[in-house]
């Protein structure tokens, strides 16, 4: 599952660059004519990750300050340079101490008209426990194992963080080819 | 349905203000004692309007500078200090020409962990053709008249812009009871 990634047009420069985000902006020309100024952010790359663990998917229950708790799979930002794929691993072995040898790029989207910003879900099959986890400063995570099913239901939970993955979910939960196609991509049966 | 809204802590500073984007910053203490510089967005509210005319949901394909064409409901973004209702209304006016007497406010979400921005959903029962439409220099549109059940299956459509109206549309071609509770919540029958 793919989607077309925002772009900038060749004439935007950068405004501002902040921690996270960068603001950029560019002179367009409008269908009558006329030229005005538009704007659009630039933000590192996200990568998340569904662990599947024997016939079970890992999911993180987080703390981060200054927000609610809220349930969420792995995953976080790309480093500067660093490749989705890896950003996925580190950020699975980090925040849940669990490693897999077989990746799959699943989805790529980009969740927001005006951000150049893609999210890459990657599904991470026959993870192991490798070693603690290493939190930065900014988490409390707890892990928990649960069944397809219950997976599924999070579509329905206000506190799942995944968006995105809500309308796959929602498909897979109300539609047997669905089920069984996503079941089968999870944990290859 | 609603949503929690993102909110900044009091002593976030705004350190830049763009066309459309503002950037906040604030020292946030992290769980080991240590301070970090956070950073969140903030952007206008959004306002999108599902018009209802008759049996039928009014859809508009659109043409922007700098996009592909896309598929969309009526809306925009709240001029500041315009309450979202009346920036339902007159985006409504001005991209189709239609006007109604009966609003409802469906659905308020915050669709973006970092961005302080609220899309407010309204449904707008019993449009009337009132007007031309009067579009900006930075549009072009054409509208269409699309029944319920063709309305419910934009969900699979990739150029449907409206992805935080993908779970309830899912919901309802698939569950019969949400079927008929989002039909009568549109059509009062």
């Amino acid at each position: 599952m793919t989607n077309k990634k925002n772009k900038f047009p060749k004439n935007a420069k950068r405004v501002f660059k902040g921690e996270i985000h960068e603001v950029w902006q560019w002179p367009q020309k409008m269908f009558d004519g006329s030229v005005a100024t538009f704007e659009m952010l630039k933000r590192p790359d996200t990568a998340v990750v569904i662990p599947v663990v024997g016939d079970k998917i890992l999911i993180l229950h987080q703390s981060q300050p200054n927000k609610p708790n809220f349930l969420s799979l792995a995953g976080g930002r790309c480093e500067p340079i660093e490749k989705p794929l890896n950003a996925a691993k580190r950020e699975l072995l980090e925040e849940t101490g669990y490693v897999s040898r077989d990746w799959k790029l699943w989805q790529r989207i980009s969740p927001v008209g005006k951000i150049i910003w893609t999210v890459y879900t990657y599904i991470a099959r026959d993870c192991l426990y490798w070693q603690p986890q290493r939190l930065d400063a900014g988490e409390k995570i707890t892990t928990k194992l649960i069944g397809y099913d219950e997976f599924l239901q999070l579509a329905d939970d206000q506190n799942f963080y995944e968006r995105e993955l809500i309308g796959y979910m929602l498909r897979a939960r109300y539609d047997k080819k669905e089920y069984k196609k996503f079941h089968k991509l999870l944990f290859n049966n």
